[in-house]
């Protein structure tokens, strides 16, 4: 099965773009009425055929649509300080889309090492791990925000906070309740401070950890998205 | 903490390698005195500090031992086909390795598209992260074997193999059992063979899924390791 992403498959006759088209015609070789599939990354599954095979500007035609794709049946948001090494946060984009995640906030902490990231190129990491995990939801990536503007956002679900330090954290497995919306925040590589910490307390985030590895900052991301779909499955 | 890693920790007085003196003195600008934890990567955790300074032979006094350190109550084994592009299986290495895992063998199958791998950059990999993730026991890395050679070597507990065809399959949360030694078999991008897949089931391995979405070898690899861990947590 192939997938190919287009924002808007409202018409039945569509143009694929030129990078799409190439693809399809040059790399993969397809002709007239061979099958394809599309999706908005709304949720909507469209099988579709070729019907001029031009490597710059195929058209094809939806020949049957799925609305909601295996659609999930929770809600997850991981908030994250983008890591100093960027190719980590990278990772953590593509393995997260594979695995099943809603939206992702990259997180400017006290103590960041990073606070610009190139939005264009992780949201293209989004898209290719979506289409080749064959996802019909794309995730929703935020633009970075300071921590504690972002804690002054609404949140209708649980807010967990993961940091390496205190006594009062409890593991996820043990406070999670499947179908929950949860929205989860992971710290830098030099971890929260003190006053973020307190901060997170007064604006009910549950603090949390996720085992007793001490993780690096993408793997504790994953640990969580990896746990929260877990216990949903 | 500063962990170092030295493969023999018999003696109380020891000199610590080239690289290691070098981080240690010039890069951690540690001084007479000043604290290092070593490990043997076989569970032997020690308390050391530093006797002489030196930045290529600098030596350190052992000062208190832990034996099986932080031991894991569950045996995992992962054999995986490496990945076309190398970094997928470095990057599996050093994630298992942070995570929680014992033995990880390479296996060559029919449709594997690498078959040499570099062991010596592997194991660079996974003492890198046994380091910073601060473990006591150094991941078992095993040479390359064809996948119906493996098949031939006994293992004392549950043989798992994660395939994408079949209906036979359970999910792995559904039939592991916790603290069972796991052998978990991941296949190449190009999925196993059937006949490997017969091969499998004459051989008492049982057909697992590891949910319902399509993941890349590595990413498969790594939620069987995160799957494990978690249900022995």
């Amino acid at each position: 099965m192939q997938l190919f992403y287009l924002n808007n498959l409202e018409s039945n006759f569509l143009e694929l773009p030129k990078e799409e088209s190439n693809h399809c015609i040059k790399v993969l070789r397809m002709g007239i009425g061979d099958e394809l599939h599309l999706t908005d990354g709304n949720g909507l599954l469209c099988k579709a055929k070729i019907i001029t095979p031009d490597n710059k500007r195929c058209t094809v035609e939806i020949t049957e649509r799925n609305y909601n794709y295996q659609k999930r049946n929770h809600y997850l948001h991981i908030a994250v300080a983008p890591t100093k090494n960027i190719a980590r946060l990278e990772w953590f984009l593509e393995k997260a889309t594979e695995i099943g995640i809603d939206e992702i906030t990259p997180i400017i902490c006290e103590h960041s090492e990073r606070t610009s990231i190139n939005m264009e190129r992780l949201d293209k990491i989004i898209v290719s791990a979506m289409k080749q995990s064959l996802k019909a939801y794309k995730p929703r990536l935020n633009e970075p925000i300071r921590i504690l503007d972002f804690l002054k956002q609404p949140f209708e679900g649980k807010k967990y906070v993961a940091y390496c330090e205190g006594d009062d954290r409890v593991h996820l497995k043990n406070i999670y309740t499947p179908t929950t919306p949860a929205l989860v925040l992971i710290g830098p590589e030099g971890d929260f401070s003190k006053q973020e910490v307190a901060e997170f307390i007064a604006n009910n985030y549950v603090p949390i950890t996720l085992g007793d590895c001490r993780l690096r900052t993408e793997t504790a991301a994953l640990a969580a998205c990896f746990f929260i779909n877990f216990m949903n499955e």
